[in-house]
């Protein structure tokens, strides 16, 4: 593929159709989200660990890096609650909150996440986030979502508390509540119920005033804003700070320099497993969002080029002394129902968001700590997701393991150890269901060329052949498996001759099955019984071209099914032994592998 | 399942047939294998490092726990070449070959591993040992081989070299082969040409001389007991032994002690990755042997009783002094032919050794440690299978990646590391090309009710609607990918009204799968694009109807795909818009991801 510049830097590509219409477009979706984003961005950093001003530093360049890499024309950038957790936890373990080694750690994180990003972009890696399933990540994600909320009812009640899950949360909030701030508790609570009532009502009350859908929906989402704009209000007016009632006090009104940390190789190292677990939980959450937006507009993003465009910005975070960014779902929400075009919209926010930096931050003096708490707890709370754990349940027990061991680690252990335990379940859980695959014996639909699951179907079967379906692709963990199979199945057979495998699933044979089909062949050989293969597809067949089995095979290979019990001259012997399994002793094939049974299954 | 005692005691089983007849088959068959397993035993022993009588040891409780355990009714166990390679590497990590802390590990090793193999029979988790594949397994066993047989070396010219790897011990040979002992290189060389001729001329030329081909096979696999009579008499007539060859020496007379080592919890833990390794290396070769000798008589081994058999077995070696055993394949080839029947052939074998430890050994004074070396060399040669290595490569490179790298970190890092690498390996690149799976855009054979590949046959396709078929089961890995396919596809296709995603080959479909239908169904409705399902397998179709998506399918699902394009009403469309789609320009389907290509399509 030749080399073309707008691959990697897909500015270029929209950039040069850029119009006046498309300006103004951009200009006001960036004003809305730009509204959106102050708060969002102190609360999230607060979330963090880190000071207020981190956020708002994490809102700026990354967007600049975002608009000129990202192929999303939607997208939105930024702070995001998951990740602010992730990062809290992994900068926990190198330093105490709120030290400079802490920050520092915040920057670092940025840093290497965004690298690894980048390297995996261009080395074309995306697929490796693949493997995080989506119930591990929705189970991830529920559960951080709990932790966060449970983490920021401190904030709510005035009153110090710690711990690093649930029950260390739960158990602190519990000896100190009787220090609660009963000034805070007004503000936070006041804040949940308009927060809530606002997200639940705001709409359609303001669609029952005749305002238009989009409009709603963007003043909505906007709402904490309101209950910014009041508690500062409420707190300067009656100097509620003297109450004991925490504020955000003096945001430096600097825009960040750009720089780098000093490099400490143990501490670049052992941030390093944080950084990954970070991109690529980040990675998938903002590709699911881009991809959404984009379907919705029959635009396409390039997974490969997403990895540089979210590299690019947590780098940007990281020498902006930021620290880890991703699409955010909520933001791009906004953004795309505000009209945004282009990237240049997230540029544009940048903007704003440099602007609020210098001149809005003194404004924020009295913001109260409860009204960002609150702002987090109704953000994240939408993101547990109960139902579809309950639907994960009745739709894969297999998948339900995974999640339920990523939800409860990540609540009773940790972020990280959750996440990497969800993945490696999910991975072993994958090959031992695959390892087990499906196999029907199979007969045919009488007067039809239809072969059908004897377990299933009134069908005749011969007794000099059986034929087994073969419902998984053969590779190394499931090829044994089919041996037994077989093997089992000759040992009961005594009267056999011929062995019919029907291959229309087999998608893949690989050098094991391979291997084990050439042992099936010649030991069913040794027991004067003939192995014919059917149905086997055309790229299958292409392979198995390129080995000596075609020529060792005892018996045929044959298009279909039905060809095979002609030319093996089975059909009158159907006819004189054929029976209806279904009123015959079950035991005449006891192979267990052959039944339907087994964990998957149930 | 009701407890079967003869389940876990197939001597149950067999034993109550046991007729004279069979008596005397299993007499016969036990005193072959007894003679060709002295030399074997001993040479094995000197392999793993450890004093010689430990081989026998190790040829005595071990055959009689696996003739009560064991399902094979004709696999000899004992000690193997490749659990002697793997035991030396793992005993010498904890102590210096020879000191008592060594041959202290061995037995820990033993008892470890047959613990291993036990609790995985109990708890019948056979299946642990399919990821290890055929390639990975080949590979290892091949450059095991190669070590083996370089190691030995050193015997056969009768000097001193040492080296962990195959680069260090050719090092060590080339630096001390000038002190090479001549009479001892004139053993071994005699030893190694007889013993090649032998394996190559003698069975044709006993079978000259009138032998039957039965006869011929089994005076020809204990051909090495000539060797070492041979040597045994030119050594004690011309004392030798003073000119520098080595010699066995006394070997102790007693039968073994029972017993179990100090628990050391410490070294047990260092020693147990090694064993659980050992464990399933030497099963996996165990139960191919059971497998090809059972299936040539149509008898069945169950592979997890096997585990409790070798498990069994490994742990009479660890109480009885002896060492890591499983099934090998000479000797049951040997057995076999010989004639045994029953697993009562082991137990009188284990007899006969027992007989040649306090009886015999006196006159093994004088055998040379060359010729022992001789009979390993010849053994391992024989598990060297480049054209395995050349089959591989032609095969699948994904596959061969595997294998060469099994064998180079094996050859050269060691066995532990080799194989651990060739597994996580052959994992990752299985996981690797499941998770892009090979998508067809199809079309309608002229006049037939088939759909095939646009890429591979002239067939007419709908400007209003596509069909993909997906030949892969779609789990979390891939779920991303088929969505990247689909939103790929309609962005090229703005005409686009219909999309029939065919599934005659998707035998699962994960929650992340289900998942990914559902944003794709979504999605398309987004962009006015109705989704349909066609060909679901009667499982997956089961599994669909637990979960809400069929409810909230746009479109249909279909049992086959021409009632599709009938009930879609395409029929006409598709004659007055069809094209030959090898005809027009290949880049009117352009995403990547419909092509043939990729890594392991190549």
């Amino acid at each position: 593929m030749a080399f073309r510049a707008s691959r990697y830097f897909p500015i270029l590509e929209w950039g040069r159709e850029y119009r006046r219409e498309t300006l103004v477009n951009d200009l006001i979706a960036a004003v809305i989200v730009t509204i959106m984003l102050i708060p969002q961005s102190l609360a999230y950093a607060m979330l963090a660990g880190l000071p207020p001003v981190v956020g708002l530093y994490a809102s700026i360049l990354p967007l600049i890096a975002y608009a000129i890499f990202g192929t999303s024309r939607t997208l939105a950038v930024g702070p995001v609650a998951i990740l602010s957790l992730m990062t809290a936890a992994a900068a926990g373990k190198i330093a105490a909150q709120g030290s400079p080694e802490y920050i520092q750690a915040a920057v670092i994180l940025a840093l290497l996440s965004g690298a690894i990003l980048l390297v995996l972009g261009l080395l074309r890696m995306g697929f490796l986030a693949n493997f995080l399933s989506h119930p591990v990540v929705s189970g991830f994600i529920t559960a951080s979502g709990i932790i966060i909320a449970a983490s920021q009812l401190k904030h709510i009640l005035g009153i110090s508390a710690g711990g690093h899950n649930l029950f260390e949360i739960v158990v602190s909030l519990w000896q100190n509540i009787g220090a609660t701030n009963i000034p805070t508790l007004i503000i936070g609570g006041a804040s949940l119920i308009f927060l809530f009532g606002a997200r639940k009502y705001m709409k359609p009350a303001l669609k029952a005033v005749g305002l238009p859908e989009k409009a709603a929906t963007i003043i909505t989402r906007t709402g904490p804003v309101f209950a910014v704009v009041a508690s500062i209000l409420a707190v300067a007016l009656l100097q509620l700070q003297e109450d004991g009632v925490k504020i955000l006090r003096e945001v430096p009104r600097d825009l960040p320099t750009i720089g780098v940390p000093a490099f400490d190789r143990e501490i670049w190292m052992q941030l390093l497993g944080s950084a990954a677990l970070i991109a690529l939980i980040g990675f998938v959450e903002s590709v699911s969002v881009a991809q959404t937006l984009a379907a919705k507009r029959r635009q396409r993003i390039s997974p490969n080029q997403e990895l540089i465009g979210l590299g690019a910005s947590s780098l940007a975070a990281g020498i902006s002394s930021g620290y880890p960014v991703t699409g955010g779902l909520a933001r791009s929400a906004v953004n795309f129902d505000a009209g945004a075009e282009t990237p240049a919209a997230g540029a544009f926010t940048a903007i704003g968001i440099a602007f609020a930096t210098v001149f809005l931050t003194p404004y924020l003096y009295y913001l109260p700590q409860a009204v960002l708490a609150a702002t987090i707890i109704v953000a994240v709370l939408s993101l547990v997701d109960l139902k579809a754990i309950r639907q994960v349940w009745s739709y894969s027990k297999s998948d339900f393991v995974a999640m339920a061991a990523t939800i409860l680690v990540t609540l009773f252990s940790g972020v990280e150890l959750g996440v990497t335990t969800g993945v490696a379940l999910s991975l072993f859980l994958h090959l031992y269901n695959t390892s087990r695959p499906h196999f029907a014996l199979v007969g045919q639909v009488p007067g039809t060329h239809h072969f059908r699951n004897v377990n299933r179907h009134a069908v005749v079967i011969s007794d000099k052949a059986l034929i087994i379906r073969i419902d998984e692709s053969l590779y190394f963990a499931n090829a044994r498996f089919l041996e037994d199979t077989v093997y089992c199945v000759i040992s009961n057979r005594p009267d056999l001759e011929h062995l019919v495998l029907m291959c229309p699933a087999v998608n893949r044979i690989d050098a094991s099955g391979l291997e084990s089909l050439e042992a099936i062949n010649e030991r069913l050989r040794d027991a004067s019984v003939t192995l014919h293969l059917s149905e086997i597809k055309g790229p299958v067949m292409d392979r198995l071209n390129r080995s000596h089995f075609l020529e060792e095979l005892s018996g045929n290979v044959y298009l279909n099914t039905y060809d095979a019990m002609e030319d093996l001259d089975l059909e009158s012997v159907q006819h004189a032994f054929s029976r209806d399994v279904k009123t015959t002793d079950p035991a005449a094939i006891p192979c267990p592998s052959l039944a339907l049974a087994g964990f998957e299954r149930a």
